[in-house]
């Protein structure tokens, strides 16, 4: 835990914290990730915009949510433990959670926590892959396995994967067992309705998105959503959200920034719909 | 004025004019913008394309154009002013003008002396921003404010924003005092048509652009245009196109420079449609 | 130790056949384009993703289709004639090709071959050009013309070409002469239907994709198709696809490697649907 | 301030701070210095490297040393004169400073502050310019002009510049006036022995360094300093090291973030230098 | 047709042998090296430069050395077991190796293998590293860890180090313990004569390069070599080389491909001189 | 010839005429050299830095040189040719020429047009290649031949080439049947007094800089000059320099600019030099 940890302690609870988790040891291709909580604060602050969502709602002027910091989890033997006795810390201070990754491993502890607030969760998994692996290269907890663990212990109601656009047999497999809703990305403009009820929360892999908009990511896939989409797809959730993370920002591979940028735009506008609901 | 001036006097005048206005010092946050109208030129001409519009239409053997070069505004005390005469000078010569930028503080001056020839005009802004701050920094120039200034002198008589996704509740407000009609990004597929009649101008700023296609401007503002959308404006526009600008092109922010080219097409669209008119 | 060349001796004849074929001397403005094979089974192969179509058809078993690697052209005094007859032979021995370029002037000596086995052939070329010049810089091989060079001499029934958004005069006379279907770019939206029948020879040139989605090309030609209605076009092909190739990525504009990545997902989709044929 | 302000006040007195001041108002040409800092501290935590010395001091174990984050001067009415009292505090609370900017205007209110506490200081600047502008675009505050003030103002001993390689007459004339030495890159191998005594300050503007080894400044000046010789300057200091800067580091143009590394590892030698003074 | 098989076992054994190991497993911090010996063949045969030695040596027409191509080792369960098989088969048709990485794991098989044919062999490495941890991660086999294995099993006679510039303390105490001569970048002025002596092997870990000559590694370390400083060293051994390898060119950071040319030129400079022993 | 051409008639003669020659279609591997005069420019009047050499020698105050601007050969059937006429014409206006490619192969009608003037020149070739093919590619006038053919016609007194480091044998064989002396790269450290006399004429090819000091050049040759040592070189001149030309930018391999940087920076030194002459 960083220096302002403190101030995260003293301040009076609002009702959504902003928390980074620089964590990129689950990773099987790429390190980078850790880097992500930093550089899209800094693309948040940067003199280039300014914190207003598109509705010009103004975030800056907004008391109903803080940012708070980020989890240091250097030296930490069992670092996803950590992230889910952290964030039921949080939540049991009242506050919903927008958490910034990291690669996609930390959205296990995070539902972990989260499923014993909300037992009846229905997450939306905006992702080019189904992160459904049994294991990879003999990492049960690897960025492509979270979504396995959860649905074995339970933790949520339903699963709604959108953009999926490379899946394996085994992964086919994984999600008939499962009972996960895949929506591929081919066919995409054929069920966007996606019949959501009930809280909501939103798990956000940034190589959802095209890599013409989103280069940052470490497993490039083409044929992904433009911007517009995904803002479309936040914009229009019609549910209450009471959770969200934005994982697996690579600045490694953002030579110009712009996924740093897309990154900051999404939390604007996810922390602008999470601030709806109260 | 460079070198080329001369040569702008003595040719028999023709009806439309490029004419570069390579300035930035109203930009707010980074400089480069100068650097444009080279840029444009420089990909207008490359051996990668050639001189035809999409349908065909070949510019290089088109003498109804010509190009009159840059203005030079280096040491110039009053910057805006000088552009205000010389554009009013090219204008009185019989030419339509498309301007190249240079940041967006420009089309306040060329839109001044277009109202003279002009009063009843109509401008369609494409643009992430409405640039309608009162003032910014203190600077009632800078480049978020041109539109202000004209509304304000009742120069245009009607202002039609198109792809804005970045607006705070001061701009909103100044958008409603002075009856701008903003059709944001998130709408716009809901609001093609504009229902535009008489004259117009077109003033384009690059960063209407997603990022992803245009990298190369100051502000980088995800969520915008495809390039085929601006296109397919253009393309579609049915009333006559009187002037036009195009600016905010930072090269050094387009390393591969694609978003030179882009401007260099959109170009020569627009000097395409400029010239049917005749 | 590398043994594709043992393989493609001894293991019995399967059905389709992966070309390299790294040739970039036709190229009018940038050569690079021979580096394209080598860089697309880089990506194919890159522990970023796996052998799998977005339908789950994991590519990595199945025995239908081998990898014949590269033609060596060095110092070859014919090129052109040396690619027909490589062509011709592997044609010759049952397989179906999907070719790797190389600069475009490769689909002229490929189709020549194909024309012998495939009499009646309609041809689908997705490219930002017409490439139907009748010679360019004094070289009637150049890439801008191999079009041409087919119409000529009867070597199909059928041209087809999608995405074209950079066409002369002289080029329009050309399709006009030889009966090319000519699909604008600008008119995509209004003629999906393209009414295909019989057999069908895939040509992509990858600039028919946007720069944003693919800047690793020799001319950059903005306002083109995303990667996902590419993909959309070639998963939606319902007549037998015979025969494809993949040409004109440049590594040397590609600086993210993101136009190599798609060039290879592009390859696996079409691989893919060339196998359904069986 | 930020939040980690209160940690600041709270810990016991160490002898050297690292200090970030993300300022870049007072920049000519282009912002972006302000995410310096920022950029630094993520490149020295960097998973590709580690906390040593060249001569394997182990700073992550060193208790003499701390970090107290980053001055927030975000809407601050004087930035500079709030910078001076920040440093006086830190100064009066026994610490020894290397500052992070920010752009090269921090200095004057930095050694304003300094020469309280070091009333006989000498300042090494290691710069391409010699920063002595009597005013710059109107503003006596610009990057261009801290040294101006600060010798104006008689606030150090003795101010040696090294690596100068772009200085117009005004400033050769300036640095007359006042005495400043200055060592033209130029002649540099001849002028190795600077004759330094006494307690030393050292500027470190990072475009001393060729833009080969540092592209990522707002002035790429080419012919600069190896990255080895700015170490090798830094390791040969004999004098005692009182307090440093390191300033000018734009991440906008560092794609590749070798600047930031470079940054981080001229940090720890200076650090390391520091901390041997005790 | 790629005959590099054919060639491989046909043609009768000549004195060195190319040989790429495109593994990446071992690495730390990021993969990608195992796309190096790819992307340095591309740059040897790339149509920029030609295959001449500095002194004019033609590689093309030299018969006594030939490229064996990659060894595949996905999907291998003992990868380094392999490495070292295969290099022993190698070596006993009497070849001499020139290895291409992946990453520096990949020497300890090398070495080996070479340590049963050549007993009494002096290493030279080239590395910002000394490459002596005794595990990294738990991993023993780490590309952190090759000279600790090869010295634990007193493979080699003597193992000298240059360019170290990132050294801990544990490493220095290992340097110690196994007797390895570490010669400090910051000493290298002082200590170039290395007193070589017998037969010698080069480990050419392409970091130790300063970033602005080979940014494409996974671990930049800054203050390194200049190019013109490592083709000196090669061009300046006066004692048999038996073996070389150039590791760890990582092409995912090597956006204009800087890098690969260099690897490509040090490839051919090292062959020369592996050549003119015979 | 561009619209700058009258403005060339009218004004006075002056010294030295600087003259942009765009050109690059005798390059044998890329072509974008034609946009370096462009890009020099540019870069001369960016922002960034100043008009003064490192002397501090203010040239935006001299008035003893001029910019001709750009000759325009788009179109021309005998475009070398074209080049001598107008170079014989600027020099029989007294004019001692800088001029700005374009490709190599503009030095051989530079030359031959000097050599009316100057018959007993001696040229300083800086060059990673000795640019003496008899043909490449089947064309004489290649930019690898200049050299071939300006020595076998005789037009010059002397030419000594420094910083070589790609050549072979047949271009080895050429030096020596033209005497052409050559200064390898890897003996300038003990060959540094090139024993000049006379007047002299310095044509600089800017890949003779290591391609970490100047990435944008067609053919990236690593081992090369830092920045430094060629500034140093022309500083260094101390006889009469009357002529000079800088060739074979290309910004297509220039993402960051800092080769265009470099570029301009020369430009300055050298002007500064042909200038203290008078």
């Amino acid at each position: 835990m960083d220096d302002r940890r403190e101030n995260r302690e003293a301040m009076p609870a609002g009702p959504v914290a902003l928390f980074g988790i620089p964590w990129d040891r689950n990773a099987s291709f790429l390190r980078g990730a850790s880097l992500g909580p930093g550089r899209i604060r800094e693309a948040l602050h940067s003199g280039s915009s300014n914190l207003c969502t598109e509705a010009g709602q103004d975030l800056s002027r907004d008391p109903r949510w803080r940012d708070l910091g980020d989890l240091d989890l250097d030296g930490e033997k069992e670092p996803l433990k950590r992230v889910e006795e952290e964030v039921t810390r949080i939540l049991s201070r009242g506050f919903r959670l927008l958490s910034l990754g990291g690669d996609h491993s930390i959205t296990y502890p995070i539902l972990r926590a989260y499923s014993r607030t909300f037992p009846e969760l229905t997450v939306l998994q905006l992702d080019a892959h189904p992160d459904l692996y049994d294991e990879l290269d003999g990492n049960p907890f690897s960025h492509a396995c979270p979504f396995s663990r959860i649905m074995e212990e339970g933790r949520i109601s339903r699963l709604v994967q959108v953009g999926v656009r490379s899946i394996t047999p085994h992964q086919i497999e994984q999600a008939r067992r499962f009972g996960v809703e895949v929506v591929a990305m081919q066919d995409w403009h054929m069920r966007r309705d996606l019949k959501l009820t009930g809280a909501l929360y939103l798990s956000l892999d940034l190589d959802v998105l095209d890599p013409a908009f989103a280069p940052g990511t470490s497993h490039n896939e083409p044929g992904g959503f433009t911007s517009r989409e995904v803002l479309g797809i936040v914009q229009g959730l019609k549910v209450p959200l009471v959770g969200a993370d934005i994982v697996e920002l690579n600045p490694l591979r953002d030579p110009t920034g712009i996924t740093a940028m897309l990154a900051a735009k999404l939390l604007k506008e996810i922390l602008g719909r999470m601030l709806e609901e109260m």
